[in-house]
């Protein structure tokens, strides 16, 4: 399916994990200090969007559009304003986690205003992998992101359903104050998730050093 | 007012930032793993709570007391739970945020849980300070965390007022789905942040770098 990569200015010191080879029908934009990950992950942008407030350094290629930002939208909230407007309903976004984590939950909520509007993204960071999910079933592969967790995102989620995973719930009723659904493991080659109604936020992670056993 | 400081096993590589000097009336829980954390700030913990999983090295003092842990909960979640039955009230939880992203929201989800029975809770890094707020008003003062966001845990927040800030709001309604509140400077001495219903997440953050303007 046709994707809008995103690159943020969330720090994110080692690039070896991102691999992304755009196809023709793909985008990819720079929000603002984005810019420099892309470019270290040797990514060459089709648009740069943003202020251009943390973006100081010379811009090396041609096809640059600036977009004068509306008052209140972030850099990233941008940039997916304007994935949209090329048709994209589907982004994956590096550089929106880690840092200041005022960024972090900024992007959450946008991922939740988003999946109400039919918007797909997924954030990913070498540890993470961050997307919602609402009134549907996903499937959840065996691989190295070994750890899945859910939160709801609305005050409940009614109807959660896990098979195959380390510690299965039916029609489980999920709420956002209590941290219930964390740390699930794939046990089978795939586990299933559903949610009946609500938006579930869906984390898959990895420890950093992969022997360790996970504690929070 | 008394204080119990926990100590969680978020990776934090840095720890000159951590001044804490408890008082003969705290406590410092360490959250399994966060052992470790303590150890490298220098501080002596009371009490060690958790499953042991990922506390390998030999503990060596005596006030040692495990607690079983409950199916369902995390570290840090059985911390504060310990916490309260000693009798506190307000937590403060270093190694609480960066690294796998599921167990910042874990905590967040806490946060809001917590906020809801009189418990205050405020999560520390290196670059940011995260805590809650429901019904009420606080003063935020110009410090070296330059910026304060305000995020929606529940659906809406109705009445959020913010004075002395560069980005003011009166009585303004604001929504879990998109990030409106985010990167605000406090203008003057200090701000006041009130909401009159609906539990606000308040982060206060700093750049990586004190000169970079921020940019999301």
């Amino acid at each position: 399916m046709k994707t809008c990569y995103i690159f943020g200015a969330a720090p994110t010191p080692e690039v070896s994990w991102i691999h992304v080879a755009p196809d023709e029908e793909d985008a990819v934009i720079c929000a603002d200090g984005g810019y420099q990950l892309a470019r270290r992950a040797g990514i060459k942008p089709d648009w740069l969007v943003g202020d251009f407030d943390s973006n100081r350094e010379t811009v090396d290629f041609d096809q640059v559009i600036r977009v004068k930002p509306e008052k209140d939208d972030t850099d990233i909230y941008l940039a997916v304003s304007h994935g949209r407007k090329l048709g994209y309903t589907r982004f994956v976004i590096y550089g929106a986690l880690g840092g200041r984590f005022d960024h972090s939950i900024a992007n959450v909520q946008m991922l939740k205003g988003m999946i109400k509007e039919g918007i797909q993204i997924t954030l990913l960071d070498a540890q993470n992998e961050v997307t919602a999910m609402m009134d549907t079933s996903i499937e959840i592969p065996k691989s190295d992101f070994r750890y899945f967790s859910l939160f709801s995102l609305t005050e409940v989620c009614e109807g959660v359903t896990i098979k195959g995973g380390a510690y299965p719930l039916t029609d489980y009723t999920l709420t956002s104050d209590f941290p219930l659904g964390v740390s699930n493991e794939v046990a089978e080659e795939k586990a299933a998730v559903s949610v009946k109604k609500g938006i579930l936020l869906v984390i898959r992670s990895k420890d950093a050093h992969p022997n360790e056993k996970s504690s929070i």
